[in-house]
């Protein structure tokens, strides 16, 4: 497995591809997982990477056997018995008596398609192939001999069944099968999701690879054929290697098309598998393999000097390694201008067999190039957002849910990170049943927390409405933050189109913490109307729909807006002209109060000379009428322990016979 | 499964598939082989599969079971445990420990190869893939607890070495690979191997399935999930069909570029496999199935209603049944003119599972197309040879060399056949020990046998003499039968065209039965000349080249042609110019004899007026000299008990003082 980093993200030597695809068939590896041994946590499986650390255990084992062949370490994934049968639609019946891969790598698919920025639900019904690697099926000789009741037992251990879940958790459409190619297993079945996809097979394929060793006469059987390292240590190109040590692991890709793709870890450039054990001949024979490799080269258009790093195999075993480093020497080193960087991740967990490629690609694309190469390009900074971010969140549980924002708040935002989340999240995923969301921003190159929730969520749709205020509701310097959102800034800017010939300053109406918007009437109108506009902008933006709109005063002609009877234009045109009626003609001095007490019992205790403006609801009205009988009546109310406060309307009595002649 | 008969073997409709692979990129059917319930012999099988007979028996198994869920039918394949260990290179502790799969694919896998007419031994080194489906391994529970030595059982176990050990025995290069797609697994295989030729990874592919159930609980399992029939009638498409028989069967096909193949069963226009199981649907939802078909015709270019014959899964399950004919009536019978055909293996040989499609396409590509299709068309007669035929075979022992030459001689010669037959045997195939060959010829429609020989073959070369005879050789029309040579008659004419103007007519001269060779002496040398030149063009044709040639007197010139010293005209010339001399010359009437009497002792005892002509042995020379002095002295000689026979030589003592003149 060659890989190889240029900086531009080129390959060098240009590209004479017999087998290219054109530019549409163009796949890439969008979405990882692995459950590799020691990986129980990502962060912590870099840090032991770094420091060269090995993942092999002196475990206990599930089996007790003192048969002297049987190695004491092993590579061992964790928490095999563990399963959420109900998630990912399995029987109770059929979960106890299916083979422990194919439980275990639908957990492993549903953190690779997560983690390309897909919400798995979205892909229900799409053309999307499945192709597993595996090979020996330990659990079956248990399941066989189970005389339970039912099926179960068939289909818990069919190897069709470990591609076929998955397409039936999530509803898929395409091909899927399981295949067995030994140690190459992982690596062919991702060359049939590449190649399902360049044909036209699917449109996106979820590949993967497993081993898991649950009886012993599997170490003494492979002990017999291929050396094991009874130390622990797998020392791969050592000339101490004596023998690797045997590991189970579970990994999946989820493979896309180059334009759908919302994260791209590497693309597929070229693939070629060969099986090339002369029954005349020995051993890995370094000619054949050069021949091969060169073969390889040669087809994808690809300069082996060109070449930064080589994740090879390195099965510790010496005539085998040297085999495969004499291979690399001679087609990779000819015209080599720096040093070819070769490792294995077989010397950090052991060798996973079937899946042991897929091991090696995934350590290379998301641990070490995430970590040593992306992570030195990628400034965090560069991208970092203006305005706070709201990460959304989906789990079984409410406690998944802080889990996830735990996560998310416990390190530098970053944008494309969340915009991954926000694909996963936003839609409701199945059978998740807790849903939450946090609001953060970067304070200091800290992270803020704004605001959290999360609860049960019981799908039921609640009908959404967009209330539009009248006057009364606005402040100074209202729209200074909210500037901060393109979305909302582009329609101050179309307003501001539309104003400036007017003489008027909008931008600076709306965000001047020093300049209320109640200087005066006509600024207080366009206000209300430019930031109404703006933030039915951006709700429309994140997709809110309302199902209905309600509004009053100022607030009427944003409803008109929200549902579309009104464009921004005419919108902020209409409040402007309200705004010039209201300061260029003469009215009486006027003042409106809200009342609580209902608008019948209102007009009965009203005074002649105010009129009841607005009916809140049965126990509140608004009143409006010359400001010293209103003033009057407000105190008289409030002294008699009625509710009764006075609303600032810039002196006009609107609503009442006062204003009647702007009519 | 659907198959288009039209009649010019062209598809109806156009081929605008966007699929569809450049003219080099064909790949076909050239291969074909199956083991299946009641097929021993290919004659049978055709007989029963056309009386509609049930292949499926009521016969002892190797477990006894008494389990009332147990059906008593089964579709078994017969010879389980018989194996050519050594022929397959298969170590006799691993064939021991091998899973029946591995073992029996690789006779199948002989077989298939031969049907195409390649040579096995052929495909060493080359780029061939190798592509297996299959499905449960029920011998791995039997061997992992196996404690045995070595670590075979892990090998014999191992499902990927069900295609890596084809790989291996035939040294072939390409990618190898076993696939696990339950029910579609032959298939999924048949895409997966034209695939892989399209695309350039390998040039031609071994491609089969299989399906063994070694153990009780296979059958208990499957009847609760899907029905399994208890009478042993699998009633496909019939109102009363109350489940399907579970049967065993291996097969296997060979593919090739269509340039690259001798015979053609099948060309792959297109495939196409999808996962439809909809987690929230219904079982075989015919909406979803007709989608499929419509989007599998809409791809193939093809139009439905063109198709005459539908290779169906037929389950005798009826939901499934129904389901599946609804598809294709909604597919297939829209515009249709003639009656769709519809029929199933299954009612045959009941259900094989993971090989059940690639037995449905068998039936169809080889027993009835061949049987009833092709055979229709085909006139033995019209391509019977005008020569004798030679049959070339060999086998592990001389009695499988006689078994092929026994079948090729029980029925009409079929040139196309033996075509075929040759490729594959003119070769040596590695660890067959015996070799042999017949020559068989049509007379009166009758297949008579002109010679037969077989014999173990040590491998040995041993020197290829040609000799070249002088004058006593020829007979009247000695080369009359050889003129139905087409290389031999070729160079006749060549010679024709020398002697012609000499005013010689060489046909009549060697192939008129009245006309003795004897004539003139002119007509002597140029017909042994021109029969020299066209039996070395002949032999030359077959590919022998001699090690040593040799030759006496005109058989001198022959040499000389042999080693291509002479053209055919100048040697042609050079036979004519001595036989004029030989005529117009006047010599002493003379005689030659052979002698059994040495050249030593003959020189001694020589009357002087005879020479000793030829040194032919220790113990033999012919002398040469006046007619009278030698009749006189092989009379002499035979009275003393010493063999003695005069020679016909035309009245010329060749080899003696009295031509000196013709020098």
């Amino acid at each position: 497995m060659v890989f190889n980093l240029n900086d531009d993200g080129e390959r060098a030597g240009g590209n004479n591809a017999t087998t290219a695809e054109t530019s549409s068939n163009r796949v890439v590896i969008s979405g990882m997982s692995a459950l590799m041994p020691g990986r129980n946590d990502l962060e912590e499986f870099n840090k032991k990477l770094y420091n060269k650390e090995n993942f092999v255990v002196n475990q206990e084992p599930l089996w007790h056997s003192n048969h002297p062949e049987v190695t004491p370490y092993r590579g061992k994934i964790a928490d095999l018995d563990r399963f959420d049968a109900q998630f990912f639609m399995v029987h109770y019946r059929l979960a106890q008596s299916s083979d422990s891969t194919s439980r275990k790598v639908l957990e492993q698919t549903y953190q690779a398609i997560i983690d390309a920025g897909v919400c798995p639900s979205e892909l229900s019904s799409k053309r999307i192939g499945v192709f597993f690697g595996n090979g020996f099926d330990e659990s079956f000789k248990l399941l066989y001999s189970f005389h339970g009741k039912g099926y179960s037992t068939l289909l818990g251990s069919s190897k069709t069944m470990i591609a076929n879940r998955i397409s039936y958790w999530l509803n898929l459409r395409g091909p899927s099968h399981t295949v067995e190619a030994s140690c190459c297993s992982s690596l062919v079945v991702l060359q049939l999701g590449r190649d399902a996809i360049a044909r036209g097979y699917c449109d996106a394929a979820i590949i993967g690879g497993s081993r898991i060793m649950l009886q012993p006469q599997h170490y003494i059987n492979y002990n017999r054929m291929v050396p094991i390292s009874f130390d622990g240590k797998t020392k791969c190109y050592d000339v101490d290697a004596d023998g690797h040590i045997l590991a189970e692991a579970i990994t999946v890709l989820f493979l896309q098309k180059y334009e759908d793709a919302k994260r791209i870890y590497a693309e597929i450039y070229h693939m070629k598998s060969n099986f090339s054990y002369d029954n005349f001949g020995k051993y890995r024979d370094p000619a054949k393999w050069s021949k091969h490799l060169e073969k390889f080269y040669e087809e994808a258009g690809v300069s082996p000097s060109s070449v930064e790093y080589v994740e090879g195999c390195g099965a510790a075993d010496p005539e085998a390694d040297r085999a495969e480093l004499q291979a690399l020497e001679v087609v990779l080193c000819k015209d080599r201008k720096k040093p070819l960087l070769v490792g294995s991740v077989t010397s950090n967990i052991g060798s996973t067999g079937e899946t042991s490629g897929l091991c090696g690609l995934i350590k290379v694309s998301k641990y070490v190039l995430i970590v040593s190469f992306f992570n030195l390009l990628k400034d965090v900074t560069r991208s970092q957002s203006q305005i706070p971010l709201m990460v959304l969140a989906s789990g079984r549980q409410e406690s998944g849910v802080q889990k996830i924002l735990d996560h998310i708040k416990s390190k530098e935002l970053d944008p494309e990170e969340i915009a991954l989340h926000h694909g996963v999240y936003k839609t409701k995923i199945l059978n998740h049943m807790a849903r939450g969301f946090g609001i953060y921003e970067t304070v200091n190159n800290k992270t803020v927390t704004r605001s959290e929730k999360k609860r049960y969520y019981d799908s039921a749709a609640r009908p959404l409405w967009f209330v539009y205020s009248g006057m009364g509701s606005q402040w100074a310097g209202m729209g200074e933050q909210l500037m901060r959102i393109p979305i909302f800034a582009a329609a101050i800017e179309r307003c501001d189109r539309v104003l400036k010939p007017k003489g008027l300053d909008i931008v600076d109406i709306i965000s001047n913490p020093d300049k209320s918007m109640f200087d005066n009437i006509l600024n207080s109108f366009v206000g209300i109307a430019a930031i109404q506009i703006g933030l039915t902008d951006v709700l429309r933006a994140v997709g809110l729909v309302p199902d209905n709109v309600i509004g009053h005063s100022v607030g009427e002609l944003g409803c008109a807006y929200a549902d579309d009877c009104l464009t921004d234009e005419e919108m902020i045109s209409l409040s402007y002209s309200r705004g010039i009626v209201s300061t260029t003609m003469e009215f009486v001095r006027g003042s409106m109060a809200a009342v609580g007490i209902g608008f019948k019992q209102m007009s009965k205790i009203c005074p002649p000379d105010i009129d009841v403006a607005c009916h809140n609801g049965p126990g509140s009205c608004t009143i409006s009428g010359p400001e010293e009988i209103v003033c009057k009546f407000v105190n008289e109310l409030t002294g008699q322990g009625i509710f009764a406060k006075e609303l600032q309307c810039s002196n006009i009595a609107y609503h009442s016979r006062y204003v009647a002649k702007a009519g």
